[in-house]
């Protein structure tokens, strides 16, 4: 009789449910008992992407591998339960999201010595953002025909839609705010980062005028800087129980028949995605900083990267590592943080929509000639920033990409991709936050704001 | 000629709309008069309830007690224009719900002295607002079948629909802020209670390291706090005008008709309102303080969420009642204040929903029983919680419990309870604020703050 | 084959378009070798003037003066491009109003000398206002016949929609804030003047008792204010390059055709303005100053009125010119401004709505006798009011004032006029701008807060 209230409003009929939301309490007990026993911060952090991961499997296992687990209902309550402590954590990551960016922005400006260059160091970073993302298609390029995309095996087609194109020029004037207020309530970090430059360069200009007007102005960033990092440092000491829920959740609500699918798509993208981390790693080891540390250093970043799928939420933590184990000035890390989750996307707008483009290509029988080749890093390398700040940029990104070859019309035959994109979006977004870190580290060796002394563990930091 | 002008901008067509607001003018004026002669405020309340009650008395006389008072053009137009009155009071009033609460939360914990502790403070209040609403309910369980609710006469029907169930995860889950900003701007005091709560955790944590790097932002918390206290103190001056409108307005608009057709389930409720105020003063006496006092000393609060039927308005009076003349803790008034304004409601989720219950029982057939009443204690203590910060929380809890009932698809059988919904509104959040505020006197007993000096009035405290 | 890349994404497909952002760029060189070459800020606004409109024609002349020019792919792609100038400055200016009003208000009531008061300033604002927007109302009138609007020709009937009327009651309930933070993040500038108002006056009054407590607010308010009018100095160094893209896109944009079939209707509001500025000049010279230094004080707000057709984007300039080259006490200034942005503009509530009743009389054989005039000044001075701060208030305007004659049903014949509106908009809001400027001037030399040595440039004073 009271099944609406249990169905719809307590999502509670299953003895499964309750037995899976018991698993996670004891498993949250396990964590809780490596923190006490002092277990390392990324240990404790692996294990629960371990956990995750078997806990996601075994609630397919219970529900027999349905074809749509979000439509068993046992699973679906699940999911619901554990999205609240998945998702509730993330929200509060995203809560810090704008205050951070906001008064780190302001500082970075103010602590800013005589002779460098705010412009230098956007550019610098913007390039660096960019060619990334170019050499992230050519791996796409090259691995997407490697594994014979669309040749060996038909997708499912379906009814997916490409989304509308949103012009270039839209994009760019909608980073610019028409209100800072508004700009902050809908989280327009672009327009954030504009707002609080043009306030840092002006407080820095009348600083030499006006010191004692403006510092009450300087005092109250900078203890709210404080706080916020404070507020910061809490939340991520809760981050090994959320990466639980966060890929239990993932791994439990994919079907397997659907993996099996587009087995080859996901082959291709981890592929892929390790290719390009390589790259990154050379990257860093031609500027003279050893690769392995570098990982050993952001580990937890790509981790909560990887589990949650989201880079916005994962800012904070990028910006904690980099300060503290990297050893990158911290008004940098966020400046570069920022950028980089807007911009030149190494996995979202790099590999991914080249790998979409050539399986498109080899489906329809396009030829991927010389062509075709430029002419998809000439799309990719615009795209790359006109998407920047856009809601679900990785379709964004296939949407401008495929309309741009010429392709707009076959999007439909991508629909079995589709149906799998947590699992692709997991690695994809894990290399957007590793794109971004290692422009950071790239920038902050380039303008010799790294304390080696940091980042080789030899000196603490803390933001806290 | 001119007719859409003086009908659809100005809401002025008939001579008795501009008599009767001339009538409201005279009664400001005699309000003015009261309060040069330095009449108690209390009085003025009182004395506004009174001439706000007789003037829609009035208005509907006029109109010829018509059945739908408000397609009536001349009683429409009133109600716009007292509306003006009304409204724009009430809406300077929630305009310092945010701000008010956001800094006196950072307050609260920042002068939390060693030992005690806010995760105890927050159970212990949630605790008790849960318990009163379950007896809330108990005692609209009894009410409803002592009146024989929906046994001896037949209700309309109408086209009433339940409104969709939010399941209680997305609820829960709406609560924790995913920006401040949006939270603010939303107005969703919860979040804006635990963004508050981790700053003012954070500053006290850094209070301890960097007392200069942080003394800034709590000395601007201090300040904005005494200004925006003064700016509630201006506001609440103006009550006792808005009282005649608010109350005037509601009055005026319902008709007596759909009043008569409802009069069992009217009666019930107040009857359970009175009873269960009955019960708050008895728990404060066990407490060791003077009932009779309590009620001198809220009177003004009771009387606004009475005739402005909004819990959130209300909420800064009740705060500086609760400072100013019971004595209470300003910061602790604040924290019980918020939680109170969005959980467990002794009226929207106690009383009403037990009274609807029983009532579709009735009409339906449905055996109240022992599982009947287990349950619906049950759902109730359940909804007290989930229905927490959403709009229309009456509606919201009746939905909720009716269809934790089984009783959903009855829904219709209410929309004559639903016409007269204003009239029940003012008793429901009169009982609301009542909870909070009787709470808010067990919760400063239980912790030793309330200072009886002023709660006996034998010593005065002021907030601005 | 990558059309839609190309169409819909990066809006370039036409070597014309590529040619015209060339002569953009061009034409920004020539105003950066002005500006180094250190030529006054009016010439180069005047000349920015000169060469948008030149380029605008160009423009039109290349496209063949085509009906619909927007609907020409290569005038259309131009236009989003210089959009992108246009509209990012107009955004970076608007991104000011908020916090500047916020700050401003503050400040102009804690500076407030005894014996001054505020509601006495409001009331003469108002009040001012509402006269000229009258007068304005009368030399449209007048013009109107003079010009024998609708009788000569004949208005194409088109499909234009009269606007719901907003009640006037709501509109003023509307600028009640209920939520400060929802109030600044919609732009809704009365509200933010109010809430701004309650905090000062509450600011002030705390200061007898508590100024240490307070001091940190104030300290903080002085700071941000120097900070943003930083700021906006910074932007407005940027409008000669605006000015030329913002009247190049206006001019092309529009069809001679069209131009044409108005051309008596553009022809009588130029004319309407012109007279109505002689108007201002004359008042101003009644109190004494100089006009023709007024003109040359405010020009530069005038030409950004004129060629953004934004009265609120024109705010902070027109906060500088009142501030530094009229001499008035910069937070009078803001608060003359924020209320002339808002209420009784002379243009779009003034002379636009009377031409256009004159106009429909004519052409519906309406007889335009003394009753017609009378009830247009009544209607226009309440419309006036009823819709200040809505958005799109010149239709909106047209829409109350129609209606309030009675002749709402006609409102389809005035389509032709709606079609040229942004030609029309740029006198109006010129208007808008000056009468609010001339409003700033009156009210200053009343309350004797204009500097004459400022005024009449022997002193120079610097916001920033």
């Amino acid at each position: 009789m009271q099944s609406a209230f249990f169905k719809d409003f307590l999502y509670l009929t299953d003895i499964r449910t309750i037995i899976f939301i018991g698993v996670l309490v004891i498993l949250f007990g396990v964590m809780k008992h490596m923190e006490k026993k002092k277990v390392k911060f990324s240990t404790r952090m692996l294990s629960a992407t371990g956990l995750g991961l078997i806990l996601g499997i075994l609630i397919q296992i219970v529900g027999a591998y349905p074809t749509n687990p979000l439509e068993v209902p046992f699973i679906a309550e699940i999911n619901k339960w554990y999205g609240l402590i998945a998702n509730g954590f993330m929200n509060l990551l995203k809560m810090l999201v704008v205050p951070l960016i906001f008064v780190s922005i302001i500082r970075v400006i103010l602590n800013m010595k005589q002779g460098e260059n705010l412009g230098k160091l956007t550019m610098y970073t913007l390039l660096t953002l960019v060619s990334t993302t170019i050499v992230a298609a050519i791996i796409g390029l090259i691995v997407g025909n490697v594994f014979k995309l669309g040749v060996g095996y038909e997708l499912v087609t379906g009814d997916a839609a490409i989304r509308e194109v949103q012009p270039l020029v839209d994009t760019l004037q909608g980073l610019i705010p028409s209100n800072p207020v508004s700009a902050m309530a809908e989280g327009n970090i672009v327009a954030v980062v504009i707002f609080a430059t043009f306030l840092g360069l002006a407080t820095k200009r009348q600083m030499k005028k006006y010191e004692t007007i403006v510092k009450p102005f300087i005092d109250l960033v900078e203890a709210f800087y404080k706080i916020i990092l404070s507020v910061a440092m809490t939340i991520i000491k809760w981050m090994p129980y959320a990466v639980i829920a966060l890929l239990a959740n993932t791994i439990a609500g994919r079907g397997i028949s659907a993996i099996n699918d587009a087995i080859g798509f996901i082959l291709a993208t981890y592929v892929g995605v390790a290719l390009m981390m390589v790259v990154h790693f050379i990257l860093i080891a031609c500027k003279g900083l050893n690769p392995i540390r570098y990982v050993h250093n952001v580990i937890d970043a790509l981790v909560l990267a990887f589990t949650s799928r989201s880079s916005l939420g994962t800012l904070p933590v990028s910006i904690e590592k980099l300060t503290e184990n990297v050893g990158l000035d911290n008004g940098t890390a966020t400046f570069v943080g920022s950028l980089g989750s807007n911009a030149g996307m190494n996995g979202c707008a790099g590999i991914y929509p080249a790998l979409v483009a050539v399986m498109v290509a080899n489906m329809t029988g396009t030829p991927i000639d010389l062509t075709f080749i430029m002419m998809l890093i000439i799309v990719i390398a615009l795209a790359s920033f006109g998407i920047a700040g856009l809601p679900g940029s990785a379709t964004m990104a296939i949407s401008v990409v495929l309309s741009g070859m010429g392709l707009g019309e076959y999007f439909p035959l991508i629909a079995g991709v589709i149906a799998i994109d947590p699992i692709l979006d997991m690695g994809r977004t894990m290399l957007n936050v590793n794109g971004t870190l290692t422009t950071a580290v790239l920038v902050g060796k380039a303008f010799n704001q790294i304390d080696e002394e940091v980042y080789y563990g030899r000196k603490t930091v803390q933001m806290d």
